[in-house]
Protein backbone atom coordinates (compact mmCIF):
# COMPACT_ATOMS: atom_id res chain seq x y z
CA UNK A 1 0.00 0.00 0.00
CA UNK A 2 1.51 3.10 -1.27
CA UNK A 3 1.32 6.58 0.70
CA UNK A 4 1.48 9.86 0.00
CA UNK A 5 2.48 12.56 2.38
CA UNK A 6 2.13 16.69 1.65
CA UNK A 7 4.86 19.16 2.88
CA UNK A 8 4.98 22.64 2.74
CA UNK A 9 8.83 24.28 2.13
CA UNK A 10 8.76 26.92 5.03
CA UNK A 11 11.11 29.86 5.13
CA UNK A 12 13.82 27.84 7.77
CA UNK A 13 13.79 25.22 4.71
CA UNK A 14 15.54 28.19 2.09
CA UNK A 15 18.41 29.17 1.08
CA UNK A 16 19.18 32.92 -0.32
CA UNK A 17 18.40 31.63 -3.70
CA UNK A 18 14.43 31.08 -1.74
CA UNK A 19 14.42 27.70 -2.98
CA UNK A 20 14.66 24.52 -0.73
CA UNK A 21 17.91 23.76 1.06
CA UNK A 22 19.50 20.31 -0.59
CA UNK A 23 19.47 18.86 3.24
CA UNK A 24 15.71 20.14 3.91
CA UNK A 25 14.42 18.31 0.37
CA UNK A 26 16.31 15.50 1.61
CA UNK A 27 14.90 16.24 5.53
CA UNK A 28 10.96 15.79 3.84
CA UNK A 29 12.22 12.57 1.82
CA UNK A 30 13.01 11.09 5.64
CA UNK A 31 9.56 12.64 7.08
CA UNK A 32 7.66 10.81 4.45
CA UNK A 33 9.48 7.56 5.16
CA UNK A 34 9.21 8.10 9.04
CA UNK A 35 5.04 8.82 8.40
CA UNK A 36 4.64 5.86 6.26
CA UNK A 37 6.40 2.93 8.26
CA UNK A 38 4.20 5.01 11.08
CA UNK A 39 0.90 4.73 9.12
CA UNK A 40 1.47 0.87 8.07
CA UNK A 41 2.31 -0.11 11.71
CA UNK A 42 6.03 -0.64 11.87
CA UNK A 43 7.14 3.11 12.55
CA UNK A 44 9.96 3.57 14.75
CA UNK A 45 7.74 4.25 17.52
CA UNK A 46 6.37 0.11 16.88
CA UNK A 47 9.26 -1.02 16.81
CA UNK A 48 11.03 0.65 20.24
CA UNK A 49 8.28 -1.55 22.08
CA UNK A 50 10.00 -4.82 20.90
CA UNK A 51 13.27 -2.83 21.59
CA UNK A 52 13.94 -2.45 17.27
CA UNK A 53 14.51 0.21 15.07
CA UNK A 54 15.05 0.72 11.14
CA UNK A 55 18.36 2.36 10.57
CA UNK A 56 19.11 4.03 7.06
CA UNK A 57 21.35 1.94 5.11
CA UNK A 58 21.79 4.21 1.87
CA UNK A 59 20.16 6.88 0.30
CA UNK A 60 19.75 7.84 -2.76
CA UNK A 61 18.08 11.13 -4.64
CA UNK A 62 17.96 12.78 -8.24
CA UNK A 63 16.15 16.14 -7.57
CA UNK A 64 14.94 17.67 -10.89
CA UNK A 65 13.61 21.01 -9.56
CA UNK A 66 14.47 22.45 -6.10
CA UNK A 67 10.89 23.63 -5.01
CA UNK A 68 10.70 27.40 -3.89
CA UNK A 69 9.80 28.98 -0.72
CA UNK A 70 6.28 28.18 0.12
CA UNK A 71 5.93 25.35 -2.44
CA UNK A 72 3.69 22.76 -1.49
CA UNK A 73 5.33 19.33 -2.87
CA UNK A 74 3.98 15.83 -2.53
CA UNK A 75 5.78 12.60 -1.47
CA UNK A 76 4.82 9.64 -2.87
CA UNK A 77 6.57 6.68 -1.46
CA UNK A 78 6.35 2.43 -1.07
CA UNK A 79 8.23 -0.69 -0.54
CA UNK A 80 9.30 -2.33 -3.17
CA UNK A 81 11.41 -5.39 -1.75
CA UNK A 82 12.00 -7.03 1.46
CA UNK A 83 15.42 -8.44 1.01
CA UNK A 84 16.74 -11.02 4.42
CA UNK A 85 18.59 -8.15 5.60
CA UNK A 86 17.68 -5.19 3.78
CA UNK A 87 14.27 -3.45 2.64
CA UNK A 88 13.71 -0.76 -0.39
CA UNK A 89 11.32 1.89 0.13
CA UNK A 90 10.95 4.54 -2.90
CA UNK A 91 9.55 7.82 -3.26
CA UNK A 92 8.33 10.41 -5.88
CA UNK A 93 8.44 14.41 -5.45
CA UNK A 94 5.21 15.77 -7.36
CA UNK A 95 5.00 19.96 -6.89
CA UNK A 96 1.33 21.15 -7.07
CA UNK A 97 0.51 20.54 -11.06
CA UNK A 98 1.49 16.82 -10.39
CA UNK A 99 4.90 17.22 -12.37
CA UNK A 100 7.64 15.25 -10.93
CA UNK A 101 10.37 17.20 -9.71
CA UNK A 102 12.30 14.41 -7.75
CA UNK A 103 12.71 11.29 -6.78
CA UNK A 104 14.65 8.85 -4.20
CA UNK A 105 15.29 5.30 -3.20
CA UNK A 106 16.09 3.57 0.63
CA UNK A 107 17.39 0.71 2.23
CA UNK A 108 16.59 0.20 5.11
CA UNK A 109 17.58 -2.69 7.76
CA UNK A 110 15.95 -3.20 11.06
CA UNK A 111 18.27 -3.37 14.21
CA UNK A 112 17.79 -5.01 17.70
CA UNK A 113 18.78 -2.16 19.95
CA UNK A 114 20.22 -4.11 22.75
CA UNK A 115 22.71 -6.14 20.50
CA UNK A 116 22.93 -3.34 17.57
CA UNK A 117 23.27 -6.78 15.60
CA UNK A 118 20.71 -6.51 12.21
CA UNK A 119 17.78 -8.78 12.50
CA UNK A 120 16.31 -10.76 9.62
CA UNK A 121 13.51 -9.41 7.96
CA UNK A 122 12.22 -12.81 6.76
CA UNK A 123 10.54 -13.03 10.16
CA UNK A 124 8.80 -10.19 9.58
CA UNK A 125 5.01 -10.28 10.29
CA UNK A 126 2.96 -8.79 7.96
CA UNK A 127 5.40 -7.29 5.30
CA UNK A 128 3.87 -8.57 2.60
CA UNK A 129 0.88 -6.08 2.79
CA UNK A 130 3.17 -3.41 2.74
CA UNK A 131 4.72 -4.50 -0.80
CA UNK A 132 3.98 -2.46 -3.72
CA UNK A 133 5.05 -3.93 -7.53
CA UNK A 134 6.45 -1.24 -8.64
CA UNK A 135 10.15 -0.65 -9.84
CA UNK A 136 12.26 1.46 -8.51
CA UNK A 137 11.90 5.20 -9.64
CA UNK A 138 16.13 5.68 -10.16
CA UNK A 139 19.37 3.66 -10.55
CA UNK A 140 18.99 2.21 -6.21
CA UNK A 141 21.59 3.70 -4.02
CA UNK A 142 25.21 3.43 -5.35
CA UNK A 143 28.40 2.07 -2.89
CA UNK A 144 30.60 4.54 -1.99
CA UNK A 145 34.63 4.19 -1.56
CA UNK A 146 35.85 5.18 1.30
CA UNK A 147 37.99 8.48 1.01
CA UNK A 148 41.70 8.84 2.93
CA UNK A 149 42.95 12.05 4.31
CA UNK A 150 45.56 12.12 1.67
CA UNK A 151 43.05 12.72 -1.15
CA UNK A 152 41.08 15.09 0.79
CA UNK A 153 40.38 18.81 -1.01
CA UNK A 154 38.73 20.09 2.09
CA UNK A 155 38.94 18.47 5.97
CA UNK A 156 37.26 19.99 8.60
CA UNK A 157 36.12 18.64 12.54
CA UNK A 158 32.58 18.91 14.05
CA UNK A 159 31.86 18.15 17.31
CA UNK A 160 28.83 16.15 17.95
CA UNK A 161 26.29 18.42 20.25
CA UNK A 162 22.90 18.49 21.37
CA UNK A 163 20.93 20.28 18.33
CA UNK A 164 22.53 17.23 16.02
CA UNK A 165 20.55 14.65 17.90
CA UNK A 166 17.09 13.19 16.97
CA UNK A 167 14.00 11.91 19.11
CA UNK A 168 15.76 8.39 18.09
CA UNK A 169 18.27 9.69 20.44
CA UNK A 170 21.09 9.13 17.45
CA UNK A 171 22.46 11.85 15.03
CA UNK A 172 19.58 13.13 12.80
CA UNK A 173 20.64 11.14 9.30
CA UNK A 174 20.55 14.03 7.08
CA UNK A 175 22.87 15.95 9.19
CA UNK A 176 25.54 14.05 7.67
CA UNK A 177 24.73 15.24 4.91
CA UNK A 178 24.51 18.50 5.95
CA UNK A 179 28.21 18.80 7.21
CA UNK A 180 28.97 17.30 4.05
CA UNK A 181 27.81 19.76 1.91
CA UNK A 182 28.87 22.87 4.70
CA UNK A 183 32.39 21.99 3.20
CA UNK A 184 31.52 22.81 -0.65
CA UNK A 185 33.41 25.71 -1.73
CA UNK A 186 30.93 29.09 -2.05
CA UNK A 187 28.17 29.28 -4.96
CA UNK A 188 27.83 25.73 -5.68
CA UNK A 189 24.85 24.86 -3.86
CA UNK A 190 23.30 28.43 -4.55
CA UNK A 191 23.86 27.78 -8.35
CA UNK A 192 22.22 23.84 -8.08
CA UNK A 193 19.94 23.25 -10.53
CA UNK A 194 19.83 19.43 -10.53
CA UNK A 195 21.80 16.96 -8.43
CA UNK A 196 22.19 13.70 -7.47
CA UNK A 197 23.16 12.05 -4.53
CA UNK A 198 23.72 9.03 -2.77
CA UNK A 199 24.91 8.36 1.07
CA UNK A 200 25.89 5.56 2.66
CA UNK A 201 25.79 5.10 6.56
CA UNK A 202 28.71 2.70 7.72
CA UNK A 203 28.51 3.12 11.59
CA UNK A 204 26.86 5.33 13.96
CA UNK A 205 28.49 8.29 16.43
CA UNK A 206 27.43 9.49 19.42
CA UNK A 207 27.04 12.83 21.52
CA UNK A 208 30.35 13.99 22.32
CA UNK A 209 32.17 12.22 19.35
CA UNK A 210 34.83 14.41 17.18
CA UNK A 211 34.75 13.76 13.69
CA UNK A 212 36.27 14.54 10.56
CA UNK A 213 34.70 15.86 7.12
CA UNK A 214 36.47 15.09 4.60
CA UNK A 215 36.10 16.44 0.65
CA UNK A 216 37.13 15.24 -2.86
CA UNK A 217 36.22 15.58 -6.15
CA UNK A 218 35.89 13.02 -8.48
CA UNK A 219 36.16 13.08 -12.50
CA UNK A 220 33.19 14.51 -14.18
CA UNK A 221 30.97 17.92 -13.85
CA UNK A 222 30.48 18.71 -10.18
CA UNK A 223 31.06 15.33 -8.68
CA UNK A 224 32.43 15.76 -5.09
CA UNK A 225 32.85 12.58 -2.93
CA UNK A 226 32.96 12.81 1.07
CA UNK A 227 33.39 10.64 3.72
CA UNK A 228 33.54 11.13 7.88
CA UNK A 229 35.58 9.24 10.00
CA UNK A 230 35.49 8.90 13.86
CA UNK A 231 39.02 9.66 15.56
CA UNK A 232 40.53 6.58 14.43
CA UNK A 233 39.73 7.36 10.92
CA UNK A 234 36.97 4.78 10.05
CA UNK A 235 34.08 5.95 7.88
CA UNK A 236 31.33 6.75 9.53
CA UNK A 237 29.20 7.97 6.42
CA UNK A 238 30.73 8.11 2.58
CA UNK A 239 28.61 10.15 0.02
CA UNK A 240 28.73 11.51 -3.73
CA UNK A 241 26.85 14.08 -5.36
CA UNK A 242 26.68 14.95 -9.03
CA UNK A 243 25.56 18.77 -9.54
CA UNK A 244 24.17 20.47 -12.32
CA UNK A 245 24.91 24.02 -12.41
CA UNK A 246 23.09 27.06 -13.57
CA UNK A 247 24.06 27.81 -16.99
CA UNK A 248 26.14 24.30 -17.68
CA UNK A 249 25.10 21.73 -20.28
CA UNK A 250 24.92 18.03 -19.54
CA UNK A 251 22.81 15.25 -17.91
CA UNK A 252 23.01 14.29 -13.73
CA UNK B 1 -4.66 44.12 13.71
CA UNK B 2 -3.36 40.68 15.47
CA UNK B 3 -2.47 37.49 13.67
CA UNK B 4 -3.11 34.04 14.93
CA UNK B 5 -0.89 31.35 13.25
CA UNK B 6 -0.75 27.34 13.60
CA UNK B 7 2.18 25.08 13.69
CA UNK B 8 2.55 21.65 14.14
CA UNK B 9 5.62 20.22 16.08
CA UNK B 10 7.18 18.12 13.60
CA UNK B 11 9.56 14.59 14.47
CA UNK B 12 12.49 17.04 13.07
CA UNK B 13 11.92 19.37 15.98
CA UNK B 14 11.92 17.35 18.94
CA UNK B 15 14.77 15.51 21.26
CA UNK B 16 14.62 12.35 22.95
CA UNK B 17 12.03 13.33 25.17
CA UNK B 18 9.83 13.69 22.24
CA UNK B 19 9.36 17.51 22.80
CA UNK B 20 10.27 19.95 20.82
CA UNK B 21 13.65 21.63 20.97
CA UNK B 22 13.84 24.79 22.69
CA UNK B 23 15.40 26.27 19.87
CA UNK B 24 12.39 24.55 17.67
CA UNK B 25 10.01 26.59 19.36
CA UNK B 26 12.13 29.97 19.16
CA UNK B 27 12.23 28.95 14.89
CA UNK B 28 8.35 28.47 15.23
CA UNK B 29 7.93 32.44 17.50
CA UNK B 30 10.08 33.97 14.40
CA UNK B 31 8.27 32.26 11.50
CA UNK B 32 5.31 33.62 13.70
CA UNK B 33 6.76 37.18 13.64
CA UNK B 34 7.97 36.53 9.93
CA UNK B 35 4.23 35.04 8.65
CA UNK B 36 2.17 38.66 10.37
CA UNK B 37 4.66 41.19 9.07
CA UNK B 38 4.37 39.29 5.51
CA UNK B 39 0.21 39.32 5.77
CA UNK B 40 0.62 43.38 7.70
CA UNK B 41 2.46 44.45 4.26
CA UNK B 42 5.83 44.96 5.81
CA UNK B 43 8.02 41.67 6.12
CA UNK B 44 11.06 41.10 4.52
CA UNK B 45 10.24 40.56 1.32
CA UNK B 46 8.01 43.75 0.72
CA UNK B 47 11.13 45.65 2.92
CA UNK B 48 13.58 44.39 -0.02
CA UNK B 49 11.87 46.63 -2.63
CA UNK B 50 13.15 49.73 -0.79
CA UNK B 51 16.43 47.78 0.12
CA UNK B 52 15.21 47.98 3.55
CA UNK B 53 14.84 44.52 6.14
CA UNK B 54 14.27 43.89 9.80
CA UNK B 55 16.76 42.88 12.25
CA UNK B 56 15.89 41.45 15.45
CA UNK B 57 17.38 43.17 18.02
CA UNK B 58 16.19 41.64 21.46
CA UNK B 59 14.50 38.50 22.08
CA UNK B 60 12.66 37.00 25.43
CA UNK B 61 9.75 34.41 26.00
CA UNK B 62 8.81 32.24 28.66
CA UNK B 63 8.20 29.06 28.17
CA UNK B 64 5.37 27.21 30.61
CA UNK B 65 5.40 23.79 29.08
CA UNK B 66 6.88 22.30 26.08
CA UNK B 67 4.67 20.91 23.07
CA UNK B 68 4.73 17.43 21.99
CA UNK B 69 6.13 15.85 18.52
CA UNK B 70 2.86 15.95 16.28
CA UNK B 71 1.39 18.27 18.94
CA UNK B 72 -0.79 22.17 17.06
CA UNK B 73 0.21 25.30 18.83
CA UNK B 74 -1.50 28.43 17.66
CA UNK B 75 0.95 31.72 18.13
CA UNK B 76 -1.22 35.22 18.70
CA UNK B 77 1.00 37.59 17.32
CA UNK B 78 0.51 42.13 17.70
CA UNK B 79 2.26 44.44 17.23
CA UNK B 80 2.10 46.63 20.72
CA UNK B 81 4.78 49.35 20.42
CA UNK B 82 6.40 51.86 17.78
CA UNK B 83 9.69 53.61 19.06
CA UNK B 84 11.64 55.55 17.21
CA UNK B 85 14.17 52.79 16.89
CA UNK B 86 12.57 49.67 17.94
CA UNK B 87 8.96 48.16 17.63
CA UNK B 88 8.21 45.88 19.97
CA UNK B 89 6.10 42.58 18.61
CA UNK B 90 4.61 40.00 21.18
CA UNK B 91 3.36 36.64 21.06
CA UNK B 92 1.14 33.80 23.09
CA UNK B 93 1.47 30.29 22.54
CA UNK B 94 -1.58 27.90 23.34
CA UNK B 95 -2.03 24.79 22.69
CA UNK B 96 -5.08 23.06 21.11
CA UNK B 97 -6.86 23.17 24.59
CA UNK B 98 -6.30 27.00 24.11
CA UNK B 99 -4.33 27.18 27.37
CA UNK B 100 -1.49 29.14 27.24
CA UNK B 101 1.72 27.32 27.32
CA UNK B 102 4.29 30.14 26.04
CA UNK B 103 4.68 33.47 25.43
CA UNK B 104 7.28 35.94 23.85
CA UNK B 105 8.42 39.86 23.40
CA UNK B 106 10.80 40.72 20.69
CA UNK B 107 12.40 44.36 19.62
CA UNK B 108 13.18 44.99 15.87
CA UNK B 109 14.94 47.50 14.07
CA UNK B 110 15.08 48.31 10.48
CA UNK B 111 17.88 48.98 8.34
CA UNK B 112 19.02 50.37 5.25
CA UNK B 113 21.03 47.56 3.64
CA UNK B 114 23.00 49.73 1.76
CA UNK B 115 24.56 51.81 4.69
CA UNK B 116 23.70 48.81 7.20
CA UNK B 117 22.19 51.69 9.58
CA UNK B 118 18.76 51.87 11.64
CA UNK B 119 16.02 53.95 9.85
CA UNK B 120 13.58 56.19 11.64
CA UNK B 121 10.42 54.55 12.37
CA UNK B 122 8.54 57.80 12.48
CA UNK B 123 8.01 57.84 9.00
CA UNK B 124 6.68 54.07 8.21
CA UNK B 125 3.85 54.47 6.49
CA UNK B 126 0.54 52.87 8.05
CA UNK B 127 2.25 51.99 11.15
CA UNK B 128 -0.69 52.87 13.13
CA UNK B 129 -2.89 50.42 11.91
CA UNK B 130 -0.94 48.02 13.00
CA UNK B 131 -0.63 48.60 16.53
CA UNK B 132 -2.50 46.62 18.73
CA UNK B 133 -3.22 48.18 22.20
CA UNK B 134 -2.81 45.44 24.73
CA UNK B 135 0.42 45.17 26.64
CA UNK B 136 3.21 42.81 26.43
CA UNK B 137 2.31 39.11 27.74
CA UNK B 138 5.86 39.08 29.62
CA UNK B 139 8.53 41.31 30.98
CA UNK B 140 10.16 42.69 27.91
CA UNK B 141 14.11 41.28 27.27
CA UNK B 142 16.31 41.98 29.47
CA UNK B 143 19.41 43.82 28.57
CA UNK B 144 22.46 41.12 28.89
CA UNK B 145 26.10 42.04 30.04
CA UNK B 146 29.20 40.81 28.30
CA UNK B 147 30.93 37.45 29.04
CA UNK B 148 34.78 37.90 29.56
CA UNK B 149 37.58 34.66 27.99
CA UNK B 150 37.88 34.48 31.49
CA UNK B 151 34.25 34.09 33.39
CA UNK B 152 33.71 31.28 30.78
CA UNK B 153 32.96 27.77 32.22
CA UNK B 154 32.91 26.36 28.36
CA UNK B 155 34.28 28.03 25.27
CA UNK B 156 33.98 25.99 21.80
CA UNK B 157 34.21 27.89 18.55
CA UNK B 158 32.28 27.30 15.68
CA UNK B 159 32.80 28.13 11.80
CA UNK B 160 29.69 30.02 10.03
CA UNK B 161 28.62 27.27 6.78
CA UNK B 162 26.03 27.45 4.09
CA UNK B 163 23.20 25.81 6.41
CA UNK B 164 23.44 28.36 8.89
CA UNK B 165 22.56 30.90 6.67
CA UNK B 166 18.79 32.17 5.97
CA UNK B 167 16.41 33.78 3.20
CA UNK B 168 18.37 37.05 3.79
CA UNK B 169 21.77 36.26 3.19
CA UNK B 170 22.21 36.42 7.15
CA UNK B 171 22.86 33.47 10.16
CA UNK B 172 19.64 32.57 10.78
CA UNK B 173 18.61 34.14 14.55
CA UNK B 174 17.94 30.85 15.81
CA UNK B 175 21.05 29.69 15.10
CA UNK B 176 22.97 31.73 17.84
CA UNK B 177 20.80 30.11 20.39
CA UNK B 178 20.98 26.65 19.14
CA UNK B 179 25.09 27.35 19.53
CA UNK B 180 24.62 28.43 22.85
CA UNK B 181 22.36 25.56 23.97
CA UNK B 182 24.56 23.52 22.27
CA UNK B 183 27.43 23.91 24.88
CA UNK B 184 25.11 23.26 28.19
CA UNK B 185 25.99 20.10 30.21
CA UNK B 186 24.16 17.17 29.50
CA UNK B 187 20.77 16.36 30.34
CA UNK B 188 19.99 20.44 31.14
CA UNK B 189 17.84 20.39 28.12
CA UNK B 190 15.66 16.93 28.36
CA UNK B 191 15.25 17.65 31.75
CA UNK B 192 13.83 21.24 31.03
CA UNK B 193 10.48 21.87 32.60
CA UNK B 194 10.04 25.52 31.94
CA UNK B 195 12.53 27.84 30.53
CA UNK B 196 12.74 32.12 30.71
CA UNK B 197 15.23 33.26 27.83
CA UNK B 198 16.28 36.32 26.76
CA UNK B 199 19.18 37.18 24.20
CA UNK B 200 20.27 40.47 22.36
CA UNK B 201 21.65 40.49 18.80
CA UNK B 202 24.87 42.79 19.22
CA UNK B 203 26.33 42.45 15.87
CA UNK B 204 26.42 40.87 12.55
CA UNK B 205 28.73 37.99 11.29
CA UNK B 206 29.50 36.37 7.65
CA UNK B 207 29.68 33.42 6.08
CA UNK B 208 33.26 31.91 6.56
CA UNK B 209 33.63 33.96 9.80
CA UNK B 210 34.74 32.19 13.08
CA UNK B 211 33.14 32.37 16.23
CA UNK B 212 33.78 31.85 19.78
CA UNK B 213 30.97 30.52 21.97
CA UNK B 214 30.94 31.31 25.89
CA UNK B 215 29.04 30.39 28.66
CA UNK B 216 29.00 30.87 32.42
CA UNK B 217 26.46 30.17 35.67
CA UNK B 218 24.78 32.82 37.22
CA UNK B 219 23.32 32.73 40.51
CA UNK B 220 20.04 31.22 41.12
CA UNK B 221 19.12 27.77 39.87
CA UNK B 222 19.90 26.67 36.26
CA UNK B 223 21.25 30.20 34.90
CA UNK B 224 23.11 30.55 32.11
CA UNK B 225 24.97 33.73 30.86
CA UNK B 226 26.16 33.07 27.18
CA UNK B 227 28.27 35.22 24.64
CA UNK B 228 29.38 34.43 20.99
CA UNK B 229 32.29 36.40 20.26
CA UNK B 230 34.13 37.57 16.97
CA UNK B 231 37.71 36.92 16.38
CA UNK B 232 38.63 40.20 17.53
CA UNK B 233 36.36 39.69 21.01
CA UNK B 234 33.42 41.61 20.32
CA UNK B 235 30.19 40.66 21.37
CA UNK B 236 27.94 39.33 18.65
CA UNK B 237 25.40 37.98 20.76
CA UNK B 238 24.43 37.91 24.21
CA UNK B 239 21.80 35.52 26.20
CA UNK B 240 20.72 34.39 29.79
CA UNK B 241 18.65 31.24 30.10
CA UNK B 242 16.98 30.23 33.25
CA UNK B 243 16.07 26.53 33.16
CA UNK B 244 13.39 25.37 35.67
CA UNK B 245 14.29 21.35 35.53
CA UNK B 246 12.63 18.45 36.42
CA UNK B 247 12.19 17.61 40.11
CA UNK B 248 13.11 21.01 40.93
CA UNK B 249 10.90 23.77 43.09
CA UNK B 250 11.04 27.40 42.33
CA UNK B 251 9.54 29.83 39.62
CA UNK B 252 11.36 30.63 36.50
Amino acid sequence: MPGDYKYKIEPRDVDSTLRAKIASVADFLMQAANDDADKLGFGVKDLNENNHSWVLSRFAAEIERIPNRNEEISIYTWVSEYGRLVTTRNMIVTDINGDKIGACVTNWAMIDLATRRALDLSELQNKSKSIVDRPSPIEPPRKVRKTTGAEALDTSSHRVVYSDIDFNGHVTSMKYFEWMLDTLPAGVLESTQQVRFDINYVHEIRLGDVVTILRTEEPGEGVHRFDIHDPEGNSICRAVTAFKLQDTSGGI
